[in-house]
């Protein structure tokens, strides 16, 4: 990556401008050490350029690059007739069986723990190819065939009528059948498996609540959308990515926020005006929705991702939920995450280098402690000696914080000082 | 009201087009009662033209109207520039009394359970008039007046800004003093009463949730949002009321759904083209900006509002929160509610009328039964008879529905047979 060289982890507090004043009236501490705009603007234009020739170059590196083609699995994404087309072949398959004696029975992927990969090269979780035989006749398995042959034939008719539904929407049309929701949610993964595509690829949508705003035009079900005319709201992420296109940006970076109160802080102050970028959360844990336009995002536009979660265990994971993926869809993690996010802030060592009043910083619950050491035996922890350092360092000193803490410095601290100076000074892990 | 007249609660099952098939093969149940949209609309528009034409002539009442004026509290919208003058006289008074030996003190209304009232004209809940006195010199009140003079000196700040924060930023501007969240968030509400304003005007917002498709055009902090070209999304409902002006619309009425799929269905549709109306969700419980967006697009279009909730006891709850308030905003309650909100479905009765399978009722908890019975006391529920047949019918059957249960007939019927029906036969309550 060209911003390794050339970033300096300056600690802000280290040299004389000192003006810390703790109060509204009094400066903001830091805010001498912001340089002009223009400055920090074209060494982001510099970075953003280099960022795009590199990931150009350089190929996204597949599982047959690592010749992992054969024993892993993952799925991409089909189109209405394919997915039509794949699943008439599979019932003609299943057809020819019964015909010939051998009986019906699926032939479905595992997708437990046991079958799961983190595969460093890829820095995602993916699925192994194991597979499970579901056959109709025998007594544990008769109820779950039966579910996967009523689903095969439900989204049929999605693929028929073009249209989406949510997975609610998908009990709801056989409760005698499913029982219970879990079960046709978990048989939905599984037929995604066995036909290899993407769970969004079977029109099977989930509810969507992230938001966009700043500078990003796309099309949305055939809307053109302007990102920066949304004002302070936002454009809420469409459910269906499949029905998303034709992005444009004149953006520097993408600014994936955990929360909402400080979206709200960053569109009403459009920031993306001051830096152009693009300004997107999930208010909260990452739904698919926001993860797979994050992810179509960063790879039509090739933009750098900066991630500003909270200062704790949860706050890191959810970033990682972005980046790698979550055990569940690991058959889709290709689809479903974003390469190379970086870490901006507020991370651990923010605490003391903005000097965040005590009183600011919250102890770590005996649970927080407990996250916050597993994630480091994990292994797109590992892989980041900075993370590792940070997350270290949090679990040492036993303090979490949330984004908000940084208000206690004036409401607009966030954009006016804190941001721009960690864009000056390239402070990313 | 002109629909009382015209309305003919038809039982759709009570003649002989009988063509209920039970699965999506088969023609969908009852969608040969249905007349040609052009029909249905003429019928909707002459509505909507008399809705218009009685809500204006109507005036609003207010607690004047009723001789309420001297014993109930309401606030209103006050700009910026208002609020920060009430603050400056309010301080004034203050400064005034301490100089003048009366020492430092703060005249607070009372917002307990026991100052609150349902006013049946009104139809909503209201504040009466009592208030305690806050004295600093006091140990079990000094704590609260401190953290009344911080929260008035902050939202001052935010006056001469003129910026939006949320409350945990504002949470955040002093730790020390506040302690916990509850504690600035119920001096914030006291707050609001004193001077006089709403909530809202103080600059102090709450997270949004809700989203808006249709036949809307509105301006958001200054951008033109056309709601017809939002894609499948929808435009996130702006956190910010005072921001939000230009309502423009041609619908006929506004669409009130309670869930995001439901939602995601009708926009997917475009619902919207074939039924001109706008439709707005705040995802579940209803939230401060989607129900102050609602009375906004209520009052500005005069619309009439149908409602489409759950069947159970939680659905009716959310219903009367948008219609007549929440306890806890009381003070609030002329800004915060829609007035003669209509219950469209899914209602206790159209579980047999629609022949909603049994397996895709839910029986009904002991805590359901118990929250239905408690909703049959309420007054905004006592004066609607219908209501109360509806609901005593729930209380006594023990069976709730979703929106969703109507998927066991297709996806699509809830867009394409069951609220066309509904619109059709004026079902409405």
């Amino acid at each position: 990556m060209a911003d390794k060289k050339k970033r300096r982890r300056a600690d802000p507090s280290s040299d004389d401008e000192e003006d810390y004043g703790g109060g509204g009236r009094k400066p903001l501490p830091f805010k001498k050490r912001l340089k002009a705009d223009s400055v920090i603007l074209s060494e982001l234009k510099d970075l953003t350029d280099s960022f795009r020739s590199s990931s150009t170059s350089e190929k996204t590196l597949t599982l047959s690059d690592l010749d992992l083609s054969s024993t892993c699995r993952e799925v991409c994404d089909l189109d209405l007739s394919s997915v039509q087309d794949t699943i008439e072949r599979l019932i003609l398959r299943v057809a020819q069986s019964i015909l010939s004696g051998n009986g019906f029975a699926f032939d479905v992927p595992a997708r437990g723990n046991a079958n799961q990969l983190y595969v460093p090269e890829l820095d995602r979780i993916v699925l192994k190819d194991k597979t499970s035989l579901r056959p109709y006749s025998n007594a544990s398995t008769v109820r779950k065939t039966t579910i996967t042959a009523r689903i095969l034939q439900l989204v049929h008719q999605l693929c028929i009528k073009s249209i989406h539904v949510t997975k609610r929407d998908l009990f709801y049309t056989d409760v005698k059948l499913f029982q219970d929701q879990t079960q046709s949610d978990a048989v939905l993964d599984d037929v995604a498996c066995m036909l290899g595509c993407t769970r969004s690829s079977l029109n099977v949508i989930a509810a969507e609540k992230g938001v966009v705003v700043g500078r990003l035009i796309f099309s949305d079900n055939g809307d053109m959308i302007d990102c920066t005319k949304m004002g302070m709201g936002g454009k809420a992420i469409p459910p269906n990515i499949d029905r998303v296109g034709d992005m444009q940006s004149d953006a520097l970076f993408i600014l994936l926020v955990e929360k909402d109160a400080a979206y709200i802080r960053l569109a009403e102050d459009r920031f993306y005006n001051r830096f152009p970028c693009i300004i997107v959360t999930a208010k909260g844990q990452p739904d698919v929705a926001t993860r797979l336009f994050l992810r179509k995002m960063k790879m039509e536009l090739k933009l750098p991702v900066l991630a500003l979660v909270d200062s704790d265990p949860y706050g890191l994971k959810i970033l990682s939920v972005y980046g790698c993926g979550s055990k569940n869809m690991s058959y889709d993690s290709a689809n479903l995450t974003t390469p190379d996010i970086k870490w901006l802030g507020i991370r651990p060592s923010d605490l003391d280098k903005y000097k965040i009043p005590e009183q600011c910083r919250l102890p770590m619950t005996e649970q927080d402690i407990k996250t916050g050491k597993d994630l480091l035996e994990e292994d797109f922890v590992k892989k980041n000696p900075g993370w590792v350092e940070e997350l270290t360092l949090m679990v040492k000193t036993k303090q979490k914080a949330e984004i908000q803490a940084l208000s206690s410095f004036g409401f607009q601290y966030l954009s006016e000082v804190y941001l721009p100076l960690k864009l000056q000074q390239k402070d990313w892990l």
